[in-house]
């Protein structure tokens, strides 16, 4: 969808296991840091777009997030809308907030992306895994996997392996259709690793080599933990405005929202698109750019070999060039098309319904020059690419959205 | 938000007690009816907007829940969102589908509100309400409670009859305050009982005397088991068009949804207006009517008492005057502003995220002419209230949509 709204503020939390903070604490300090960034007040906010995947699993609250989290900070009596797209819920919650903008129906919106995965009990953690799948066939993919996992994580298997599972063999495809190597799926985390090494809000600091990677625990062939994103807490905002806000409000660097896509997952023929081509096509003619034309993007790495399979997806090389590209250091910081400066979902961490609007937060920055240590030089085009769920052979939904100068 | 959209069609399941559907059946049931009745093809959709409140606790399916079941029907790559908000997904879902279209941005969108709140184990349905409370406030809630509470309801009291305590309470003060009676909540139940046994989708078609509803089993006093809604599963479905689809289409008798307002409920003073009462009176200036211009009304009859207190804050009589306007007839089948002609929540059910969407159809058919044995003659303006959750003193998220011809 061709959009015309401007990012007049971001904020988050750092991604981590926050044992002592719930969805309100975690909630808070994004939104604060958010519209302070905007020079806005809470009272400025005309509506709230919020994206979560588990609470309702993880605490109890099943119903009315929005309104819990920010009731919590004496917000009431504007629209509060709850979204749910499982991984990609901060995507969808963004989508809606800019098309209403976009649409002249409100001039300052908030978008929220929260998520509290952490419970002392795991298993809850991966029942809301297990959620965003089609619980109707989630029985016959346990079995159906259960021959064949190599996962040594006791009781992980039937929840988070599951997702992993899945990144597994398409990264095993890749591997024998295109001759992707675990040494390149490795690049992709130790380079990720490299990034959130320079991120203050990166769940994991530590940089990797790729031997470090290649030698962590295997999860299942070919991915080992450091290949996988972890279960974290966190929460990050955006305060969206119109033209007309945008103006008024002076802002001296405004991001601009130019498209974002968005297309649900089905059972597609092997050589149709999938969502992430279906989405990267429509939005890069509704920008009218081409992927040459980008200068930073945040990647929904869920798994280091959906980096690479996204790289080709997205059109920044050629199908099977993925693995060269990431050994070419091409998407690192200072090649010709950094991907994942944030640390991406690998290292920033994934707290599910937060990435989506955490990824927003990284691309504004960069087109802000306000990175610090992970500034890309002049960035002007930015991508960000997040996908949700399983459904069929694909994602449930998937988002690209391209945001420029 | 004043809109600028259509009803092209409508449809929806018998709410009932579908111990043999799942969401999949109930939505797929609602769907096809819709979009048949609007004379279009699942592939004219170019959107999906899906209310439900409660299958993560009650299924598993915490995410993408619009996605299973559409999906199901064969449905994939359009934007699926899912949304939330307690008792009010549904409307919440109309509006934001309504609010695209008014802005041009899809010309068919389809809306589903659809819940199964049925489950073998009981104890996961009642978990399901209390997931619409704040939950670090609902202990508080239990332990203020459980010294009133008359509930003869073993296991239940913490969950079902905690938003009837809520309401028992409103109910009792409304009595102390203006002298309203017992039998004047046992007349709206009455009266709703009535209009439900003309409705073959309602979840009761017994039509009960003033003196059944008062010698039906005490939840809470003042409530009668007959004065609060069933729990029940169900799934309505409405396609929302452009003007410019809605006359491609030819529609013989097109509803227009003139405006829908939401609030967020939050902890306002004593003598503030509440929710309902800044709806209402933001969507008569949106809609350029008053309470008079109103044909027929669907009210958010979660108990009794709420539909005589609604009366009130919709300004159908003035404060305190609920009561009466009730037995005297004029809000009957044949009075002067029939409400809840589809037996309301009470008597044609109330499966959460289905219930906003289900007035709907309701109204719509009313404004349509084709409402059998339950039409309003010559209706031409229409009025929805629906309500969802808990927050502070008030509902967490309340809507009203005024629909017109």
């Amino acid at each position: 969808m061709r959009l015309n709204a401007f990012i007049a503020g971001v904020g988050m939390t750092r991604f981590a296991k926050h044992h002592d903070k719930g969805l309100k604490e975690l909630g808070a300090e994004a939104v604060r840091a958010a519209v302070a960034d905007a020079g806005l007040t809470l009272a400025d906010l005309e509506a709230a777009y919020v994206g979560n995947c588990a609470a309702g699993l993880i605490t109890g609250q099943e119903s009315i997030r929005g309104q819990v989290i920010l009731g919590a900070l004496g917000m009431g009596k504007i629209p509060i809308i709850n979204v749910e797209n499982a991984c990609a819920s901060g995507s969808t919650a963004l989508l809606q907030a800019s098309a209403m903008v976009t649409a002249g129906l409100y001039d300052a919106v908030l978008v929220l992306g929260v998520e509290k995965l952490t419970h002392p009990d795991k298993m809850r953690s991966f029942a809301a895994f297990a959620g965003a799948i089609d619980v109707d066939e989630l029985q016959e993919m346990i079995a159906s996997l259960a021959s064949s996992a190599a996962s040594d994580e006791p009781g992980a298997g039937q929840s988070r392996s599951m997702f992993m599972d899945v990144y597994a063999m398409a990264a095993r495809a890749h591997m024998a259709r295109w001759g992707t190597t675990r040494e390149q799926f490795a690049a992709v985390a130790s380079k990720n690793s490299f990034h959130g090494s320079l991120n203050p809000r990166a769940q994991f600091r530590e940089a990797l080599s790729v031997d470090d990677v290649l030698h962590d625990r295997l999860i299942v062939e070919p991915l080992t933990r450091s290949m996988c994103s972890p279960i974290g807490d966190g929460a990050a905002a955006v305060v969206v405005v119109s033209e007309r806000r945008a103006r008024a409000l002076g802002l001296s660097r405004p991001v601009r929202i130019l498209t974002s896509v968005m297309h649900s997952g089905w059972n597609h023929a092997e050589d149709e698109p999938d969502t992430v081509e279906l989405c990267a096509r429509e939005a890069f003619e509704e920008a009218a750019i081409g992927p040459a034309d980008l200068d930073v993007l945040e990647l929904h790495d869920a798994s280091a070999p959906a980096e690479i399979i996204g790289y080709e997806q997205l059109g920044l090389c050629p199908k099977g060039e993925g693995g060269r590209l990431v050994e070419s250091g091409a998407t690192r910081l200072g090649g010709r098309i950094p991907v994942n400066t944030s640390g991406g979902l690998l290292r920033k961490g994934h707290p599910v319904g937060a990435t989506g609007v955490a990824q927003i937060v990284e691309l504004c920055e960069q087109l802000q020059g306000r990175a610090g240590a992970r500034q890309v030089e002049g960035a002007r085009r930015a991508l960000a690419q997040n996908g949700g769920g399983k459904k069929g052979n694909d994602a449930a939904a998937m988002l690209v959205t391209i945001l420029g100068t």
